[in-house]
């Protein structure tokens, strides 16, 4: 036997037992003739002693253990005489009478440590290292305590776990897919799934009534800082419902997630229009943390002579609450910071109240104290608050804006990673066109209901369409998002028309799905939440990395397995390449 | 809102109550100027009732309903006048005040009966219609209930759930990998794994402790009945354990999932060695439900100038109780179905004991009544039994008798699709010649530990090293299997030589998992369990595709969306085809 106890266990109750523990050296520490280990394991840390007096030459082998050797020792649970509150097994030590070395260890090529000294590259070359830090192996654990949670949730409301296939075909529509060369059918391909939307759609048409699947999706896109090839998604359907019904659903299973994995209430989930999110915060996702919304300034900026303002579609002000102690370099800081390119702004004008409730803006040439006067009383801006201003094009300024809402609240502190605030954001545009091809494409996908009383645009005024779609962001961050889905063949061929596929292309690729609905299909909708972003979410760390056990580098490769990598020349020929 | 109640949900107490119903129509019965209709949802069937003389337009519209078409019903809860004792809801009807058609259906290409009219190719193509039917149905949520029995009882041991990636690199050896062409990595490719083998390794190196994962594997095999190219395990690995710490956590997960799945306690779990399976059973995965053991004839057959015993290297028999009722028609069509080229004997040697307690045998001429009782003995043979006897290759007599007894206890009704036995088989080979290329294979993997008293011998008798490995078997079919892992770099370098890996080999595949060994693996073990199969046989169906939603047929085609396909031009310009 291994163990009688994990590194985690014992406590005062267990002084005088005899035990047996395996683990890993964790630090060692000689004092004159006596020897103290950390021996670690997933559970704690528990420390072993040596007294060289007792027994010199178990002492001495003792001093021959390096870091992350893996040990397992015999002894006797005894009172320390130093306590360790900070420790759970700090009242106690084991005295060793034995110990045999399970496997040696070489230095590893960084410490294993809270902090860390190894750079990202060798921690992923050296996964397998790095996932022995707390902080990593934390994030494991929750990752499947919130998996757990979903699942819980999700069975005692009665839905069905159902896997769906991960071999299907190509839809070169929307991102693109991985394909799979089929051997035995020698020219074809299998593809990896983007989302098991069509399935979904088809178990709901089967009358399955309540699915849901946690489930790896393959997207091939050019990578960038974040994106893994391979993610995960909560996967859910429903049938007979509309679109509160879903809402209300996944409204408690986030509620059950977060009181679960976290033990906390979420506060109110807002349920906010597209057009709504978009005009007091400047994008489909806000993060409701925190107020500082955006104000529209229109009437009171236009018209005084500054032709920038006058030539602009929408001029937005935003108000930081007690900004005016910003210093000149910092305003500065914060208009080079919007003049980057990822921002795009020609500038930023701001205005400070004064302590004694005076003026001093960037364009006073423009606007006299009076003027600035209106722009305060918009922006609710009391003494020593700052308004900063952007003006051009009403959604390009907006999602300016945004960002700007966003680096102000987090360096005044009003974005902290332990407070949550959810909300919903609907009724979606159903289309938005692509500038470029000067074709529609679906906002979400082309299985995605239109509102029915905006139907009959779909010939007249596409762009007007709302789709009945909704997502949920928290803290400024889509975590899910879905629809109540189209049903009726007929108006999935309207959707498909109005996309640009002939009717042999959307036959050819989605044929199964129209023709399912010619047997009696149900209405239908649901919902897929992010797996990855929301256990990002609940660990407090910005990268979806962190929370995937073996994750690829941006260039979509896996550098400790070395993959992907050249096949040899038997393979190639038996897939006929 | 689509629906206050489900189609399963009403009963006596609902009487009076105002109610609102979805579902699609299971029948529709027109008596005089009655209509009765039952409507069907994943819950169950509730009927509907439509009166002339009350709502004569209504009634019409009611005769308008098709089979499968999806209605949405208004209506009020009464008492039946005849009620049906063999529907949960047979107390109870709607009276119908209004409808409405939620969408229309045309007939389907098969009735959505229990018992089926149609074939199984078009099943598959319109699988979102079989699905539809009640005995499929079941089947998957059985399969959701199975999955969730699983992780219920992992979490509770402690278990981490950890997702492994499906992007990896492909490894030659073993069966053939499904690749997956890089377009960011031109001429390289990934692989789908066939099992997360060496990653959950990775993950006792990293401390891990306890991980399991219910993950999609990949296998491109050629295609034979009943195979999948995609399929579940139920993957898990332990550190810090020896064999029987496994066993006895994934005997107590079995044992649980019965007693949650099926409400059964599942009787004693023996432990047989491979050896001893072999020897009683002809079979690594014996089917325990019945006895009719193998029985060792050679000191009582050999010897008496048989030339075919005299020659054979092994004599082996079973008794079948009651046997001797088999008619002289009946014993030749044994002999055939043994015969065929699939089992492969030359014959079939029966020995009948009469009611009399006299012996009736096919070799009468060599073997006289007091050589027979020799047999009978041997056999703890009783009047009315009869005693098959195959002679030749042990290991393949063993396997024919195996065959033969399955066949004839099938025949007798002992192999109940309600009855479960299960036993583990331990001590397996640790490696295999392949006798066409002279090699040594590995009976599991390369991982597996060779039993520590057997080490010595890999240099000098490589096929007598047992493995530290395992297998459970339930009802004759293996539903998984597992072993004690190496975890000693040089053992691990030791078994690639065995099996023939260059060292340059064994480094460019698994030189990851090898320097890993080098800082600090621990001690440790795992078992996979296939999930389809535990889910058929709890199911009481002989095939997998039967609990798979979407299955794939025999050439590993997904004929409903007619998967594999050609990719376009496009796709494969960017892919570098």
């Amino acid at each position: 036997m291994h163990r009688t106890h994990t590194c985690g266990e014992l406590r005062v109750e267990h002084i005088g037992a005899t035990v047996t523990l395996s683990g890993w050296v964790q630090k060692r520490r000689d004092f004159g003739g006596m020897t103290f280990i950390d021996l670690r394991d997933r559970y704690g840390l528990t420390q072993l002693g040596f007294n060289e007096e007792q027994d010199k030459e178990l002492n001495e082998r003792a001093r021959s253990l390096g870091r992350e050797f893996v040990v397992k020792v015999h002894g006797t649970v005894i009172e320390r005489s130093n306590k360790n509150d900070n420790m759970p097994t700090g009242d106690i030590e084991i005295k060793v009478s034995d110990f045999e070395v399970l496997n040696a260890a070489l230095t590893p090529p960084f410490t294993i440590e809270d902090d860390t000294d190894g750079g990202e590259e060798i921690r992923l070359k050296y996964r397998y290292l790095d996932l022995r830090r707390n902080p990593i192996q934390e994030k494991l654990v929750l990752r499947s305590q919130l998996n757990k949670a979903v699942r819980d949730y999700l069975n005692d409301a009665d839905f069905v776990d159902v896997e769906t296939p991960y071999l299907i075909k190509s839809t070169p529509e929307g991102a693109r897919d991985f394909v799979v060369p089929s051997r035995m059918n020698e020219g074809q391909y299998y593809a990896l799934p983007q989302s098991p939307q069509t399935f979904k759609q088809l178990l709901m048409v089967s009358g399955l009534d309540k699915y849901y699947q946690i489930v790896k999706c393959f997207r091939d896109e050019d990578f960038r800082a974040d994106r893994q090839p391979e993610f995960t998604q909560i996967d859910c359907e429903m049938s007979f419902v509309e679109r509160d019904d879903v809402l209300d659903t996944f409204e408690g299973m986030i509620r059950s997630v977060f009181k679960s994995v976290k033990d906390l209430e979420l506060g109110d989930i807002p349920k906010l229009t597209y057009d709504e999110a978009m005009r007091r915060f400047g994008s489909d996702k806000p993060d409701m943390r925190f107020g500082m919304e955006l104000v529209d300034l229109d009437d009171v900026a236009k018209g005084n002579g500054f032709g920038v303002f006058d030539k602009a579609e929408s001029v937005v002000a935003i108000n930081v609450t007690g900004g005016n102690n910003y210093t000149r370099k910092e305003l500065d800081a914060f208009t080079d910071w919007v003049k980057r390119p990822q921002i795009g702004t020609l500038g930023l004008i701001y205005c400070r109240v004064n302590t004694d409730g005076s003026y001093k803006s960037s364009v006073d040439k423009f606007f006299d104290q009076d003027k600035l006067k209106t722009w305060a009383e918009k922006c609710d801006s009391k003494a020593d608050d700052l308004i900063f201003v952007l003006s051009g094009n009403t959604h390009k300024v907006r999602k300016q804006m945004n960002e700007l809402r966003l680096h102000v609240g987090e360096l005044q502190g009003l974005r902290p990673k332990n407070k949550y605030a959810a909300c919903w954001v609907v009724d979606f545009p159903l289309v938005e066109l692509d500038e470029e091809s000067g074709k529609w494409h679906a906002m979400h996908h082309p299985f995605t209901s239109p509102i029915p009383a905006d139907r009959d645009k779909m010939d007249t005024d596409p762009g007007a369409v709302k789709a009945n779609a909704y997502d949920m962001a928290i803290n400024g961050m889509e975590v899910g998002g879905g629809s109540i889905r189209i049903h009726d063949k007929n108006l999935q061929k309207r959707m498909f028309d109005l996309l640009g596929f002939t009717e042999e292309e959307a036959q050819e690729q989605f044929g199964f799905l129209m023709n399912a609905f010619e047997y009696g299909a149900p209405p239908h909708g649901g919902i897929a939440f992010g797996l990855d972003r929301l256990s990002a979410l609940l660990s407090g760390t910005d990268s979806i990395r962190d929370v995937i056990a073996f994750p690829k580098n941006n260039m979509g490769r896996d550098i400790m397995i070395d993959a992907p990598a050249p096949l040899n020349a038997d393979q190639k020929k038996e897939l006929g390449m």
